[in-house]
């Protein structure tokens, strides 16, 4: 089997990568920038190009039989900032990408989509799949009607499709720029010897998963014959001082957040129910939290010595 | 008080804009095109422009009080073809829009959205506004994401708005290309002396709403303080050899179908419940289906005569 990885090169795309090629899968991955902390894999096919370039698009998928599409070019803290480029970014461009494996008769697509958007203020804990979708960012919006378009192309043209909704993927590898997670910006903070910051009291809970059981995960998803969309989570929640607490076992020494403000955007509880995944796909996490942040410090420390 | 109207030269569009006049409603009118069957109206402002020209929009919003958003660049039958132009033209359209209303500080917005095709397949009958969302044209996905973008714009600025769900309209001034509905299509027919044509056996069930109860319940929403998403049907079902009945009591004369095969995409049976906008908006439809039909076709006789 050959797979064609939509943003291989970012920090979840290179576990997926890592974790096809264990699993004997070919791969070719496409993305607008070579991976940040490693150089190019052997046995890797590279294609640097941008998602709106259908002719390279097209180049990309020919001899692949699946998709994993990883890629967005915004986060949900800046997508309302310009809701029209987040739409044209990443909803056109899938509308496009659609249209194109059609023509080169690709049939499956893995998708990565969004627990923590897509149904806005939780009204049940765990959230289950057929929770309302009500979201208040475009990131969410988009990712629904992305969701929309694959569910669509399912029906009428026959795309086996597997859409995973992730909560907070974190690990290493993970970007140290503040937009990616806080168990990335808090140790990458204490390898520099900065003080990490907790906006509220710290009691807000989310729900983590490490970033190699989601691309098990995704290994699962393009070898099952399912179609659907998945909470990909941990099931168990963790607030932001669980977190430090965490991290004060792993790390040691004197760790003391600075407490800031609350923002009045975080609700206090987001964690998904993956029971569909379990049971439908046979998937389980192998990492727990803990375990989890000791190799995620282990790396940064590797970065930083 | 003082509306715009976008799309205020359209088939329904020309029904809402008569009953704000008949209700003292100041109206100023943005479209594509001047009214098909009839010269503009003394007393309304008309702009003739595209929805993608910002600067022209935010002109026509200075001194309105609230818009209604009746316009579409595609119909459902169509959308599929080009969903990239499909979200270009109309969602893209909407987040401009909505910037723009904040800009101008307009707070209030009735949107036209899709009863019959945001659904999906319904799994319960009649629908009601909780059914879950799984549309499969990209007419419908493009409209929960415009109804997404209205709750987020609702809950970070603070804008009112009611989205409308509408069934099948019908009545005088729609077109008669044939994407418009089968009453209009099969009264202009008749008055041209030509068969009229049933795909399948004319069991396929569908809601119809006379456009003058749709025009009534956009007033009514427009002056309402409520904020939502309300279904705009009959909450009754008729059938296409229904409506064939209903048009042989009207127009006399042997009307005789021409029977054709079935269309695989048309789901057997699509009512809404509307017993949301009977309580919270206190709206009641006013006119039987025999009598709608009735004077759509005394309008079809005027424009034939």
């Amino acid at each position: 089997m050959k797979a064609l990885v939509i943003g291989g090169c970012g920090f979840i795309g290179s576990h997926v990568v890592d974790n096809l090629l264990a699993n004997g899968v070919s791969v070719r991955v496409l993305d607008r920038r070579p991976e940040m902390y490693r150089p190019p894999l052997p046995g890797v096919e590279y294609v640097m190009c941008d998602l709106s370039d259908t002719a390279q698009i097209f180049e990309a998928l020919v001899g692949v039989d699946a998709v994993i599409h990883l890629a967005s070019t915004t986060v949900p803290a800046t997508s309302n900032m310009d809701p029209a480029a987040d739409i044209t970014g990443n909803l056109i461009a899938m509308v496009r990408l659609l249209e194109v494996m059609r023509e080169a008769n690709v049939k499956k697509m893995v998708y990565l989509s969004s627990g923590g958007t897509v149904y806005g203020v939780p009204q049940m804990d765990p959230v289950p799949e057929n929770h309302p979708l009500n979201p208040i960012s475009s990131y969410g919006i988009v990712k629904i009607a992305i969701e929309n378009y694959l569910f669509m192309e399912h029906q009428l043209h026959g795309l086996q499709h597997v859409v995973l909704r992730a909560s907070n993927p974190y690990g290493p590898r993970q970007g140290h720029t503040g937009t990616q997670g806080i168990i990335g910006t808090y140790l990458w903070k204490l390898a520099r010897g900065e003080q990490i910051e907790v906006w509220g009291d710290g009691s807000v809970v989310r729900d983590y998963i490490h970033v190699s059981d989601l691309a098990g995960l995704c290994h699962t998803a393009l070898t099952s014959d399912v179609s659907g969309v998945f909470n990909a989570g941990s099931s168990e929640g963790a607030s932001v001082n669980d977190i430090v607490g965490h991290i004060r076992n792993t790390v040691g020494g004197d760790i003391t957040p600075a407490y800031k403000p609350g923002r009045g955007f975080d609700v206090p509880r987001v964690v998904l129910d993956v029971t569909k995944a379990k049971t439908q796909l046979g998937w389980q996490k192998q990492t727990t939290l803990g375990q989890g942040i000791e190799d995620t410090w282990a790396w940064v420390q590797e970065q930083s010595g």
